[in-house]
């Protein structure tokens, strides 16, 4: 495509950014800092990548602060990086031009619950676990569940999902509407609460993934889900990947309305077993969830444990206990933690992709090959109702040979997928870490993101340096 | 917001069509038509608004050719509005500047179905019925069902809905990746077959509901669903329209997985008795259907029957043979036809809103009181699982008094709904009808759609004059 006015994502001569922090401190006094600490926090990701701290954090308190911050900024073409929690994954909020980073966790209100529609609106510093938390009374759910007890706004921002996304969708699905601060300092509001509508470009759902390039998320409407009746749910192990796969691709296609669906290679299972006390065979496993009715989970458990027979696996290990569900998905979500104590010395590179799910077999062994051939220590978990896994590998951060190897492996398998006609992240974003890919997997769309970017942040100080490979 | 390169959507000079045309004809012969009932059927709508032909038609056969007119005309400055088959409901395929209208309706062929991964690849001008045809054998089907037998690309650019969204989504849900020819002529593809990304900017979802304005949709990638088990259904009468509402609410919060959940005022059942031959009582009734296992949508229907009998509905009648289930959804979706029989000699001006769920109730009963206030014959019928209702006044276009009378009742439905904090249009979409409400719905937020369309459409010449208001 060559669209006329053409993306210029050059860095412009930033100036007096010394100017700008002495103004915020003037209006946001001991909510603006400039420690070091702080700042290598602020630009600190859940990453292999380099630090990049920002020249300053503001914590912000409303959206109209966040509008004055970005204008004081604007003004001296200074970026701004939106920062929630820091759980990111690919050095989403590393500021690898300086800038200000606007901490938004300050912003942790929930606005209004409307149980009868079954949505809510929430300050962006909101996280998922706070708002479970808050609604637990009213019979409803916030389903979509990272690893990290995320903010909403930065779940939104990078687009992502977790373990329930199989059932109840992701962030794109979850998010109704939204306060969006633009390049300019100015505010909008996004999509609505009603459940469809056809009324425009949906600006919504162009914001969630677009980690804070194109503007900063300030509050959400979000749509709940009603609690189920009833919550069954097991494990069950197989003979090999493949079929644990396949069973998978049956559970789906049969419309089986499965929860979670979650896929352990044998070394996951193992650092499992070690890290979180469980006695599972180490072979590959899948974790169930169903929701429903008593009589409708009940049904679904027999169909599944069906499927599993057929293709050799099973027995398939009910936990319709609470205390068991928790102990299994506990363990679930603490697998990255569990990976780590394979070797509790290392650092870990966490990278993910997703595949159409009949290629899922194929590629899980392909990686877990080409992790055998490099000798790297690293286990397969992933969300295989969607086709998506995530490779955690134990590396010597220090060790040049280690970071070669396993980057090179990344990129392995970053290409891997593309090439089976899936996508480099299926749900930690691009940030820095997966912009070398996004010309092979979107090919001259790329140029249509770089017209969009330049017409929505002209400037380029939403975040730069993320999604878009400089020019 | 005042973004920098602010849009210009002014119409500039355009050249010589009659020069493109005859290039038009020489490339594609006669395939390039001009004749005047041709032109005027392509402007066509079923709607009331004033037919405003394009300067010729050209029937595309591959995407190829759709980008080479789009090319010649971008030369020449010369519109190009993608037609399907010509349903939607709003003039979006009118040309108020004139231009070439690029037909798609032979760009037919399904190009590839997975089964594995529940989704295939169709050409833009493939219908909804087609494909469900085509795929029948596989155990899949495309639950997408808007009342005309729609091509899939069309349905795309308005992102259509209909009796199923309540459980499978809209076409936002359904779409996994596009073609598209860009305004310059070039090709892209966006999105992919993995069932979720984080990689970049969602280009896929804002070209859905995008109509025709940023780019001409070529190819689909769309997700399919595996076939139900077991279906049932039937008919449910209530007292009145708040007690069918509350029983639609307390169905979607209670979780209770409805395939289908339509409600129909008094009048539309004395309409689809008469249309249809059905001898339901003449009260507000509610249409349903449930997918799932034997026992599941057996339960689901006793679940739903004891809602209703709560509010003082019922008692639910089953269909659960599969010829009185077809004779049901038929009528349903001959509602239209069927309203029109009230007066044979008018025609109809179609609307819809869509309001949160809890707001239903009462946009409903204050629409009703707005139709018999105005004596307009005007029965309703919605898709209320999703908070989306329709209108279908009964008049004579001919008629200035009676056409006053309904835009004016059209204009205080679109306001009713967006001050109850819904949208102006659930599933038809914007093209010219309802430009008028987008900077009510949008606020500044308008400002950022005229950017975009500017980044992408420079030259406004992709379906010009439709969705955002003219400056």
């Amino acid at each position: 495509m060559a669209i006329e006015a053409k993306a210029d994502l050059l860095n412009e001569q930033q100036h007096d950014v010394a100017g700008v922090i002495r103004a915020l401190k003037e209006r946001f006094a001991d909510r603006c800092a400039t420690s070091h600490a702080l700042r290598e926090q602020h630009g600190h990701t859940t990453t292999w990548l380099t630090n990049q701290p920002p020249d300053a954090v503001v914590f912000a308190e409303t959206t109209d602060e966040v509008a004055e911050i970005v204008r004081l900024c604007a003004a001296e073409n200074i970026p701004v990086i939106a920062f929630g929690t820091g759980t990111s994954l690919e050095g989403h909020v590393n500021a690898p031009r300086g800038g200000i980073s606007i901490d938004l966790s300050r912003m942790n209100r929930v606005l209004e619950v409307n149980s009868d529609d079954l949505d809510c609106r929430v300050e962006a510093g909101v996280t998922r676990k706070q708002l479970n938390s808050y609604i637990r009374d009213t019979g409803l759910f916030f389903p979509i569940d990272p690893g990290a007890d995320a903010s909403l706004g930065g779940m939104a921002a990078t687009r992502a999902s977790g373990t329930n996304a199989v059932r109840y969708g992701t962030m794109k699905d979850a998010v109704l509407g939204l306060t969006v601060v633009t390049a300019d300092g100015s505010i909008i509001k996004t999509g609505g609460r009603a459940r469809k509508s056809s009324a425009g470009y949906d600006l919504t759902r162009l914001f969630v993934g677009s980690e804070g390039t194109l503007g900063i998320i300030t509050e959400l409407t979000i749509r709940l889900h009603g609690q189920p009746e009833a919550i069954s749910g097991g494990v069950c192990p197989f003979p090999d990947v493949e079929a644990a796969c396949q069973a998978v691709i049956m559970t789906i296609q049969m419309g089986l309305p499965v929860a979670r669906i979650e896929l352990l290679d044998s070394l996951q299972v193992k650092a499992c077993n070690a890290y979180s006390k469980l006695d599972l065979a180490e072979t590959p496993t899948l974790f169930l969830e169903f929701h429903g009715s008593e009589a409708g989970v009940q049904e679904q458990s027999e169909m599944f444990s069906a499927i599993a027979d057929e293709l050799g696996g099973g027995p398939f290990k009910w936990a319709t206990v609470a205390e068991d569900r928790t102990r299994l998905w506990s363990a679930r979500h603490d697998a990255y933690w569990a990976g780590k104590g394979l070797r509790p010395e290392a650092q870990i590179v966490a990278t993910d992709v997703c595949v159409p799910i009949s290629q899922l077999a194929e590629c899980v062994i392909q990686t877990a090959q080409d992790i055998e051939a490099e000798g790297l220590l690293a286990p397969i978990v992933g969300h295989v109702g969607d086709g998506n896994f995530h490779v955690q590998i134990l590396v010597d951060l220090d060790d040049p040979e280690e970071m070669r190897k396993s980057e090179a492996f990344v990129e392995r398998l970053a290409i891997r997928a593309l090439d089976m006609g899936g996508t480099c992240t299926g749900e930690h974003g691009v940030g820095q870490g997966k912009q070398k890919y996004m010309r092979r997997e979107h090919g001259d769309a790329l140029e249509m993101m770089q017209a969009i970017k330049q017409a929505l942040d002209p400037h380029n100080l939403m975040n730069p340096g993320k999604i878009l490979p400089q020019s």
